[in-house]
């Protein structure tokens, strides 16, 4: 049994300003609890129906979460599913801890990612690929967002986010920076060496004026059709795997 | 000037049973409608606003919709989107063609694929790749769901759905089918041949025990970290820029 004044806290989460004063986020769905219960983040409070109970009784014994066994209605009310039988935590957010690049590892940089869908994707993307640092501007969307972290399908638990003054840190940094541009090279043919920062541009605006100018490698998707572009989080992972393929 | 009535009528096309009535679907948004004014689709009627028109004068003259100005709530009121100054169309849905593959091109076959957002991407993606030929199961989302053509980005113009028994087109089909599975062969040493057909299955459930029968290649894209899968519209752009490559 869950009181009202609860659901409400939890609800409002979904909004930032609440999130950033609760230092909270959300969790929805078995996979993403699943997840989140197997990494070191610190669970407040999870909602579970008594079939995500029954199935994963051992583990959730083994939360030092406080429990509350709800039903589908509560978890719906909850949290912004459409639809959700299984469960929903309620996260300690972690401090926004710079990342350093070592020179042999590969990370990725957003330049303004509005789509907290694409945010979300690129995540998981990053973490298929076995890169786990993303540095932001302050512009692109919120980490926290539920729509991030679903998208995200768990991965966000992996990849760590940081948010800053891109252009400063990539000023600063002295690993590679690769961006792509309709004048780059052919990723086809490219050699990405040992490491280096994946620049990614905006949704609409692509990278903008003032980071194309620390680009160090214009990097090009080749194109066999009319498409203008492709979206971002699809040509994140079509780049990451031209830089991982070793054949 | 828009009548009520109009805008009613409009607003309705984002449902599909009125689209299936009306045989009329809405495009949305200056890149959209300009792209659709460029293809051989028939626009029935045009909204659009002062700059639009200006901007675009001798392209709208050609144009032989019915035009009608108006400013942005009415452009916000008839549509799905939550901001457009520029445009919105009205157009005639094409009849449900059948499809043949020849030998020597390649398609992709869509197993279910149940978001818009991930249909409309594959559309991009397949129009930037150079495919432009789909074949899509009747539970696949609808191709003239406003989301599918917004995020196909003014593609679904140059790349054709069709709609039918998936099992039964395959299989009567006389080229190569390759699905991705975990045990398939690796993207980046594998080669497509000539043409054949790209399979995508479900985002939650794969590719159907039904259709994995009919794969005559199986592939897997490496994967080097540890997310458990990638979002079908991604692992199909990774997928044909595998099958492009020439280096």
């Amino acid at each position: 049994m869950i009181s009202k004044n609860k659901l409400k806290f939890i609800k409002s989460l979904q909004i930032k300003k609440y999130r950033l004063l609760e230092q909270c986020f959300l969790v929805e769905g078995a996979k993403s609890v699943l997840e989140v219960m197997n990494s070191d983040f610190e669970i407040e409070t999870l909602l579970l129906s008594n079939d995500f109970l029954s199935e994963h009784e051992h583990k959730v014994k083994t939360c030092k979460a406080e429990l509350i066994e709800v039903n589908e209605n509560d978890l719906i009310a909850a949290g912004s599913f459409h639809s959700n039988r299984d469960a929903l935590a309620v996260v300690k957010m972690k401090p926004n801890s710079p990342i350093v690049i070592k020179s042999d590892e590969f990370a990725i940089a957003l330049d303004d990612i509005r789509d907290p869908g694409n945010l979300g994707t690129i995540i998981r993307i990053a973490d298929w690929y076995g890169i786990d640092k993303i540095i932001a501007s302050h512009e692109s969307a919120d980490y926290y967002n539920p729509k991030v972290i679903t998208a995200s399908m768990g991965s966000f638990t992996r990849v760590q986010v940081f948010y800053t003054d891109l252009s400063a840190f990539i000023t600063q940094s002295e690993v590679p920076v690769f961006g792509a541009f309709m004048d780059g090279e052919d990723v086809h043919q490219f050699n990405f060496g040992a490491g280096g920062i994946l620049l990614v541009g905006n949704e609409a605006h692509g990278i903008s004026a003032q980071l194309e100018k620390v680009v160090t490698k214009k990097i090009n998707i080749p194109r066999y059709g009319k498409a203008e572009s492709l979206n971002a989080a699809v040509a994140t992972a079509v780049i990451c795997d031209n830089l991982r393929r070793r054949a």
